[in-house]
């Protein structure tokens, strides 16, 4: 058994959805590149690299206009590869995109028979979810929003989303599952404007529901950071609601499409705080790499991209350790005083504060205002760590 | 008495900040390009251009050295203006940002002392607010947040915001206080990021307070659109939560720097989808202008861009009950199926939903994906309105 | 003959791209929506609707893998339904884009026999478009890019793209086509980062190559505000190059995947401004719309949307007209000194700047520096123009 | 004498602003932060940290309204200093964007006596900068924009644009100064939209410029990532146009508001990519540091932060060099067939290129198109070297 930091190992919970190294590159200008590629085989391959599991969704492996003899089958020998290969399966998804049904969105589609379609669709697929063994049901509503102002009303949709959601979740009570929701955000692409467009709105949103225990967040990289926000912030605050019950990783060069870009690709500072921040969050549950590798690559450049992934976090979780254990870090966090922030501004309580005359009346405004707070020492050293040169 | 639909009257409810006709043009490359406004004037103007009410920061009245016989003065000759003019002043909020001692944030700043003394200075201000006639208090946040990654954990950071809400909410109650927070998200700047950058972050962190029933939320038109987001949706969710408590009308020009534009210039279309929102929802508040006319304009130009402010709201206003009013755009939304959007999706509940064979197996998917939305007629109605082609 | 100034009539010379109504609404994550377009019914609908022109890829006329006898076949339908309709197709383009082999690029992709056939492909149709009269043709180069660093030494693809439009320079001035270039640029997508990514970087370009009479721009609104830039002021550095050699119209909605709304829909005020400047300056090319009617919409809405476009630009230029002949508004620009700024600054040359006292020695600075530039009137007018309140 | 790469050296001509290192931290929501530098001070640090030059604004070594005893005084201590600290002065600037008499602008301004002021003021500056021995006078046209659509006519501003260049170009020549001009464009802030927003806005500007030979370009990395474009692309297309007459390293994370901060933070993948190409390209000039250390730091902070900026571009030197050195690099970048981007697509000429059946007819697009082009592989090795993690 390896002990090799940099070595991928189910220990890691690494998975990846089939959609992602089974993308064809079919983009908004352009056909495939890449023929499909078998399940069983995308499993066999996931495992040789030192994958933990897989993810789909219901679509990726059963054919949209399956009947239920191919449909079974497909499961079956999806199954089989699974058994074999011992990759789990983590989490599922529903497809609620591709079909032109969707085109004005899933459960919030101004169509009711649409909305009911959908739920249909996405209950079908909890039970193979359950089945295959996931504990966590991702929900992306990439459909759901507009392009213009009156096609939809927001508040108006937002019931119906909440409607949906409860229903989703008394279904699960009801079946006895071991499942929890998680909600992806993202601000824009396909839509003009995608409802829920941040964990910030899906966080708020998830509060109104009826079983807000049950449904959490699925954050994703290039999502947050297709609205220009840091990514490792967003993670902080989803884990401070206790609301990070899955993550997607990946790579974005900025404010453009969504890329999909293969993990330590694109914005690599924030990736490091990222992870530094995953590996000393109270968070076990898989690292899911949801990205696509570029239409330029055959399937060897796919089985690369898919192999940097795991590598890059690894590099990137032992960059973190080597910050996190050096003294002179610690000394740099201690100059920038944050151990003081961890302490309550008032442990003495309102009245304790209100009658604290060194708080406000004799309190040296302007020599507080002359103490440097050393970040960029610190942030010297974080990128040193990051760069292998300490 | 005037029933022009394009003046301004105080029943409209227009207010202003001190700060915002009283910016005296300094930027990041530029010094101040005209003088300071005196409070008082600025009232007396105001009133004359049919404004409701006034706001301001402590240190926009109160010069923050000044002394207590000072401070009374300043206070004195503010009221006497307020009478004399019938003005209000339905919100008050803090400075916590220009002075250097609040250069890493105020409540979660690294420094103990700074997160009492920021605490302090707001709860002084409180009074005077109350005192005044205010029933809502901004929270701005502008130098919470950081510029590099390890200078915040942001869950601590998470944990002092919420105890400074929890502080403050309980101050109010003791003393009995009619007044409601209203929080105001931005993304970035002064700071690289900012904690809470977006309405749905601050809505979820709401939800974790003591007293999340007093604290709601004061979005900036320019503030989401800094984030690409679309800022009618926004309101949408933060009405949709019951957590509309404020509003800040600007006008920005994409993702850049804060613009602080007057009303109406920017995004006009976005404009007038918030102002169709605001003017159908259950929104009473004020419509608050947080604005900086550009720093070309000298005295008459300040005066017209308010000015200006109002009447563009009210224009959009009329375009907007023009459209709403419309037959052929009521037929359009019926095109568009907004009225089925209003419909439960299952008032059957899950179990009728689970047995209705038309919801899935029946369902004609292909028929159903060909039915088109009808949405360009509808947005192309809205623009003719908004135009004034209608 | 109609006289109503809103109705459209081929004297405006408004042309549309088959493959704009023809989009059949499959995006990265979404198949098509809507059955394909016959070319010849395009046509027809067109003129129908008082267009003057149609545009054309090759591959939108004729499938990529058609024989001889199909093309003959296909160009002879084509031609003619425009000489029924009476329409003109004063503008074609290459499709380098859409075949997997072009997934590296075309005139630089880093496999020399694939620069060939691109090269190769773009003669075929350059003499098809010249057969049909074009005397403008179109170079968008969406895949000359890169998602990473090493990928493509951008200097060397430079002197690829250089050698590309001079060999085509080459041809058409041996064929003694009357046919100028119009290079189209795009910051990105479809890849991470395109070469000449802004009209800035094109007008560069061409002035380094043999023929650069030859070849000027065609600028779309969307690709430029995809960059934030303001697409007047790029549309007007052009004019003053005399590079305007034809024009996509569209929308946009910020900085986020290219969205090709109608003309009208997205950025609103800087439709205005743009159509105020093509109608004042020396362009009489083709207005010509490039968009994609949202994948939302049945075949009515795309016909609905297409008729928008040409119906929004003359309702602006209305208002442009009814702006520029308000003698408000002269006096507003008077009151801005526009007229001053037409002025030289320095008619009496250098040796008269450097010998005048009053231009620096006995300038009052502090005197030039209180007046205001009163724009925020003069915005005004303009806006209240724009929304017919004027 | 120091052999570690890692150690700056006068060899490595880094340069500073007096501008950066003496920033007070002055914000659009914050006064200073930190006391003013002396440039004699900041001479003497620059020098023992290694630096090889400093650059000037005049006002940032003469204070605007300084008569001129106090002129030749400051001028004086700074020579000395310069001379015992053994500093270069290689760039100097012109402030024409703090006073508000420029608030609309200097070489474009609509007041004419304010365009002559701005002319004036710099050639008075040009004159000090050569005789403290610059060799490159920078011309960032901050202010030379607009906010609102009317208020400056595009194509006659570009015309006083031009004007002002062709007469600083006239007075240079005529002085027999040798000394070029580098514009540095920014696409907004201050102003809403800023003219020559782009590298590629500023060098098509160029071209119609009397003199063109006398002037180049200054790009600023975060000035360009602001618009979200790709910086080391920028810099490629600049240098094959021979136009890098100078550049401004620093650090930007994403489309918001200037940043300027230090070299490394920000977008760090860019930053080595920009590295690579600087010390592979034919450019000798300085390399300048135009950043701002956070208002959060103290006077140790600035020097940190200055020396790290040298230290970061010294790292980042070594991982290109590591990487460009490695054969495994090598052989990707043969089979991503790099070497084959450098042949000529046609040495045969078009003729030839006409003739080949291989080149059309007879080629097979369907088996070119399924050469992957290994992008993943060899971009993964570029990331392992920057992380020094082979």
């Amino acid at each position: 058994m390896t002990t090799d930091p940099l070595t991928p190992t189910p220990a890691h919970k690494f998975t990846f959805g089939l959609w992602t190294v089974g993308w064809q590159g079919q983009d908004p200008f352009g056909s495939a590149t890449r023929a499909a590629l078998d399940p069983v085989e995308t499993v066999e391959r996931l495992a040789g690299l030192g994958a933990y599991g897989v993810t789909f969704h219901d679509d990726d492996l059963i054919p949209f206009t399956a009947g239920e003899a191919t449909r079974e089958q497909a499961v079956k020998r999806f199954r089989t590869a699974l058994d074999t290969a011992g990759l789990k399966v983590p989490m599922a998804t529903t497809n609620l995109f591709t079909h032109p049904v969707f085109k004005d969105g899933a459960f919030t589609a101004n169509d009711r028979d649409v909305r009911r379609y959908a739920l249909r669709k996405t209950i079908r697929n909890i039970d193979l979810a359950v089945e295959l063994g996931a504990s966590v049901y991702v929900a992306w509503g990439g459909r759901e929003g507009a392009e213009s102002g009156a096609a939809k009303d927001v508040r108006t949709a937002l019931d119906r989303l909440k409607e949906a959601f409860d229903l989703l979740g008394e279904y699960v009570d009801t079946q006895g599952y071991d499942l929890r929701f998680a909600i992806e955000p993202k601000p824009n692409e396909p839509r003009g404007d995608i409802l829920l467009p941040t964990i910030g709105h899906a966080l708020a949103f998830i509060d109104e529901l009826e079983r807000p225990e049950r449904v959490g967040l699925n954050p994703e990289v290039g999502h947050e950071q297709m609205a220009g926000l840091n990514f490792a912030h967003g993670i902080a605050q989803a884990l401070w609601h206790g609301k990070l019950f899955h993550i997607d990783l990946n790579g974005q060069t900025g404010i453009k499409y969504d890329q999909d870009l293969r993990f330590g690709a694109g914005d690599l500072r924030q990736a490091f705080w990222l992870v530094d921040l995953l590996e000393s969050a109270d968070y076990d549950g898989p690292r899911h790499f949801d990205f696509k590798p570029p239409r330029t690559e055959d399937a060897a450049g796919v089985w690369a991209s898919a192999a940097a992934c795991m590598r890059n976090y690894l590099l990137l979780a032992e960059r973190s350790r080597s910050f996190r254990s050096d003294p002179e870090v610690r000394a740099a966090l201690a100059a920038s005083r944050l151990p003081e922030l961890a302490l309550p501004t008032a442990e003495d309580g309102l009245a304790g504060l209100l009658s604290d005359r060194s708080a406000f009346d004799d309190f040296d405004v302007e020599a507080a205002a002359r103490r440097g707070m050393a970040y960029e020492q610190l942030d010297q050293l974080a990128l040193e760590h990051l760069l292998g040169a300490r």
